[in-house]
């Protein structure tokens, strides 16, 4: 496995590969690295997939608001090489802020209409950090495929959506949340919970699993469902909803209120972010609605 | 030569190029048609640099504002196929508003910074859409080099920025304006000129050429160049200055107005946009200072 700490040695390592198996995919997995086995899984998949997995761990300061766990957000290096290198993975490029970011970039990537709810709006400049760093990554790694966890549902929709507008060369690759035995979907800021909130934590997980079933309730409107779904996040006491709302997806687009959930035709996300204390957790689920019809 | 007028053709000439000359560099020149001498000198230039050219014509709707000339740009796309054929291109891709937008793009490509003044100025929104429509150009054809005439000079100030910004693996080649026996620069919408237009619009190039003098003269502040710059223009009668400016080169920032302008280390741009009628014609010259010293 080549580590490479610059653009210079990312390139060198691409360069001899793409010479040696020109007809070879290069699968992406970018991440912020703390890696769990959420990323173990989109790693595998990337290595099974193309033949050829590329890693990248950088915390992107752009993504992160003042107020936000930017200097906290925990790293763990070494840790993150060994897991690399057991699932596959054939390049970590791991880069210093310097290096992505030479000088201030004045140039932004904005997506709108996919960013204006959930995280987009409770993290103003999120997705704007996003798009700026995920764009860089693909130009620099030119991969055919990325892979991203279904946990950040909208960073998905909106990823999607960027390569679409932008016609950027690679296949994204929504992939399954990998989750604790007790539903609790992985995240590297799992790790901030204290024992209590942790154990209190699965009420996202639950409350998804409660929502499936609400949502083919005939009569189940859009402002009944959210309030069993907040009612539900409500048990656990030391929650406090940032938000809950159901959405149509990949457009991210509110329901109507007095709209009766079942009779929707297309994919809907339920998507969850709730803090614990300081840590904010987030947490989805996408299904499809046939008009009356239910189909995970 | 290969006409792609989807998105589809030109990747299946492309690979197949690819396919047959791996090592071989792709050479880009993207316009917005009705060619001129300008163009074709581009074309050349990336057929002779390396082995392989690409043409795109490309109206792009979204760089104009409402009030632009959209509707009205020359379009000529048979004679433009023959000048294309002529100078070496391999294949010109040409696609219709539909096939490079087929839904209202949500993302924006936005440079801050180079684009506040001229042009950006002028006309907002313009450097948005060429961001949009660059990017998205340079992602379907993953050119090695593209080329750019100096006559828009803030657009390949602009997109040199972007293309370093976001890591766009791709080298931007700059290239001499080109112009008619009596100076005026060549541009597409010099055929909106009447007879008496065209003769006093060699009032830019006139100016640029005595703006080089005055800038060596000792004591010559960014304020009196404007003001000399300005009334040398205003000796054409129909012209109608738009702006003209002294900035530096490439970040197109403000010389303080009391500043001797020959005592400025490094590039400056004297960048004109004058209006005869309803034409509006851009022209430029760069210049290397070095504190006192002076150089083309």
């Amino acid at each position: 496995m080549i580590i490479a700490e610059t653009i210079e040695q990312l390139h060198a390592a691409l360069s001899a590969q793409r010479e040696a198996h020109p007809r070879q995919f290069i699968g992406f997995v970018p991440t912020m690295g703390f890696l769990h086995e959420g990323h173990a899984s989109l790693m595998r998949r990337a290595k099974e997939e193309c033949g050829y997995a590329v890693l990248s761990i950088f915390v992107n300061p752009m993504q992160f608001g003042p107020n936000e766990d930017f200097d906290q957000y925990p790293r763990d290096a070494a840790r993150d090489i060994q897991i690399a290198e057991k699932n596959g993975i054939d390049v970590v490029f791991m880069p210093s802020v310097a290096e992505m970011y030479p000088k201030k970039p004045v140039t932004k990537v904005m997506i709108g209409g996919v960013t204006e709810r959930l995280c987009g709006a409770s993290r103003p400049g999120h997705f704007d950090g996003v798009g700026l760093v995920v764009s860089k990554l693909f130009h620099l790694v030119q991969p055919d495929r990325a892979y991203f966890g279904m946990k950040d549902a909208q960073q998905v929709a909106v990823i999607e959506r960027m390569t679409e507008d932008l016609n950027i060369p690679v296949r994204i690759v929504p992939c399954e949340t990998v989750r604790e035995a007790d539903g609790l979907a992985l995240s590297s800021r799992n790790v901030y919970l204290s024992e209590e909130e942790r154990s209190q934590a699965v009420i996202l997980s639950r409350t998804l699993a409660r929502a499936e079933e609400w949502v083919k309730s005939p009569g189940m409107t859009n402002r009944a469902l959210s309030d069993k779904i907040k009612e539900s996040i409500g048990q656990a006491p030391l929650a406090k909803i940032d938000y809950a709302e159901v959405l149509t997806y990949p457009d991210l687009e509110s329901l109507h209120d007095d709209a009766e959930i079942i009779s929707h035709n297309g994919k809907i996300l339920v998507a969850l972010a709730v803090k614990f204390g300081r840590t904010r957790l987030i947490d989805n689920r996408l299904m499809e609605l046939h008009g009356g019809g239910y189909h995970v």
